[in-house]
């Protein structure tokens, strides 16, 4: 097996989007769980809110045409519970009344705008001409009845968590999460709890990419370890398949060494879309489609298993899910010193900020994990730069 | 009531976390479910990873002082099993050599690179000259026995959870999650389940506060609705700290009318650091501690109560929890009409983002909770600007 090409990493994202539809499933869940999730829904309001008209305002609800001329120096009197009403910020203005004066602009017993009901029949002085509808929210204001308040394939934030309960929504229609098959294999692995024979190590990939996917709103299920043989890879990737998985994600096995089966295995059952692309670390990654469902091939060195997985493994649950694409937490820094990179290759430099300082973490490889757990980001540089000097200006994606 | 004094919101921040202490509590979870917590201890290593001379390469194992001299033209020849060893990426390097040669500068009956083993006692030519240890990841290369591999205060990423795996370790002791209690007040609140009276609203906020603080990493402990009493609000306030609550948060009867008795309770019970802050919309926000307490007092409002929340609230939880201050998610964008502000107030215009033009949400009022609804994201405008001019480029904080 030889990599098919070297594909860059936006064309082979690209291409492989292009292969996947987004999830058609969907489920009733209470809002209380909503967070985050994808409408399959149109909401659309049958009530007002508010429901009545309410005051925006502490003060008393009044006639407005009663009050023409009222001012500081020429107060119009009123009867409290007859000529105006005591009111406050949100509570119901009566019907026969058209707008608040602000309790500021009054006067009773107690003083300009004590705050305190002068009391039924007690004389309010009235300091303010209003016009109607002054400081009085009108029923429907916010929502109307009828209003289309959330199309469907809107995220739901906390805010609109708030919304749907203020219209009187318990529970909404959202699309499925993702489910995605994580298939370690690797003859070399073995489980990590426990100690570990000689010359094995632990799985650790599968648990970094089921703690990603569960991270960007999909379900994992992290399937045991696979070891190196054609067949049972193929047969675990079919039952992914079979038992609804949406995704796959094999870790190790995508090289072009001998037991390297994962691409031939996808190759073999379904279609190789990419094998081997422009990215550093990440090179040997390979991504196809079997049975409709999209397989993702990342790499066992834990550094590029990671990176192939941010920059192939979040669009597929992205699109997937139908969630939208979000920009990454930045830091703005000024490089500590110079980083090298091919042309040719989206490469990914750990870095650790200091102030405004990205100070590179040195590596020995795709290999050394401590690299990226010693690091708060990544400084990304794209294909047709050759590194970057000391001293330039830098975006540092946070690592999260 | 009146405002003490209307604090800058960076005051008004620090006042109240200057009184706050991170919480000492702790808890031992397994590392499956410790991504985003903070440890309470550090992280040293008791094995080397790798425990094993390993491979960095597919290709033959050999020692290199015996590669002298071989290039492509001048082959060493070796008998496979006794002078050089097939070996695979990852896989342990024999304790007699120090070197692997890649497969692709070999070649056996089988070719080139061939990739299959050559069989035992074969021979292969090895086409070049290796210095020793090339190619050969060395044990503790990536962690050494000792090393310390995080430390306390450490927020988990799914790296460092796959870290923490590689280094055997099942479970982790990290600090506890904040615990929040959620207290709407309003006698004109009503539960959400149901048909509402006249005149009543459905309490909202407080399941608004609940989401986010579950979001954030906190525990929303979210209280019945308390109506419009002094003593009640008090007794509720003591009663959440009793219960060991690391703060209060209070939605509504914060402002200066005749029913806000929220400010007078903090000051009656504990210390009313400040009442009135200059953010727009969220004035009335109060903060104060009782009994070593945090407590926000939340207007009513619903867009308010979200504002002053994004300002006050997650930087409590964060203190609290000793989670690190992370940038927010930023969308660039040039301003499609003009926003206005006043000066002396940090003020929220919310947005919706349309390529890369930021269209203000028309809006009546801090009461409109569908302006939030319908926007991306907020441009926040600092105390000493009076609005910003159509045109101008702005940071768009997206709404999460």
């Amino acid at each position: 097996m030889v990599f098919k090409k070297r594909t860059r990493v936006d064309l082979a994202r690209k291409t492989l989007l292009e292969h996947i539809s987004p999830i058609e499933r969907s489920e009733r869940i209470p809002i209380e769980s909503a967070s985050q999730r994808i409408l399959a829904e149109d909401i659309v309001s049958d009530i007002n809110v508010p429901n009545h008209r309410r005051s925006a305002m502490d003060g008393y609800a009044v006639r407005a045409d009663e009050t023409t001329g009222a001012s500081q120096s020429n107060p119009v009197l009123m009867r409290e519970g007859v000529d105006c009403v005591r009111v406050h910020t949100g509570s119901p203005v009566p019907g026969e009344m058209d707008a608040v004066v602000m309790i500021e602009d009054t006067v009773t017993g107690g003083g300009m705008g004590g705050g305190g009901d002068a009391g039924e029949g007690a004389i309010v002085e009235i300091r303010a001409a209003l016009h109607p509808g002054r400081n009085v929210s009108q029923i429907g204001e916010d929502v109307s009845r009828g209003d289309v308040a959330f199309r469907t394939s809107h995220q739901i934030r906390a805010c609109d968590v708030a919304m749907l309960a203020m219209l009187g929504i318990m529970d909404v229609e959202v699309f499925a999460s993702p489910k995605v098959a994580i298939i370690p294999t690797g003859s070399e692995l073995a489980p990590r709890s426990g100690k570990i024979a000689e010359g094995m190590i632990r799985e650790t990939n599968g648990l970094m990419v089921s703690t990603h996917i569960k991270q960007w709103g999909g379900i994992p299920d992290h399937r045991g370890i696979v070891i190196d043989d054609f067949d049972l890879i193929g047969t675990e990737i079919a039952a992914s398949v079979d038992e609804g998985c949406d995704a796959v994600i094999l870790c190790g096995g995508t090289s072009v060494g001998a037991r390297d089966y994962v691409p031939d295995v996808i190759d073999t059952i379904g279609d190789l879309l990419v094998h081997g692309v422009g990215l550093s670390p990440g090179k040997p990654t390979a991504l196809g489609i079997v049975s409709d469902t999209p397989v993702l091939s990342l790499p066992g060195y834990p550094v590029a298993c990671l990176i192939a997985l941010l920059e192939f493994g979040l669009p597929i649950v992205r699109k997937l899910g139908r969630m939208p694409e979000k920009p990454d937490r930045i830091v703005h820094a000024r490089l500590g010193a110079k980083i090298a990179s091919k042309i040719g290759y989206r490469t990914y430099t750990r870095v650790s900020v200091d102030g405004d300082v990205a100070h590179p973490v040195a590596t020995s490889g795709a290999g050394i994990m401590s690299s990226v757990t010693r690091s708060d980001g990544f400084v990304i540089i794209n294909e047709e730069l050759e590194g970057i000097d000391c001293g330039d200006e830098v975006d540092v994606v946070l690592i999260e």
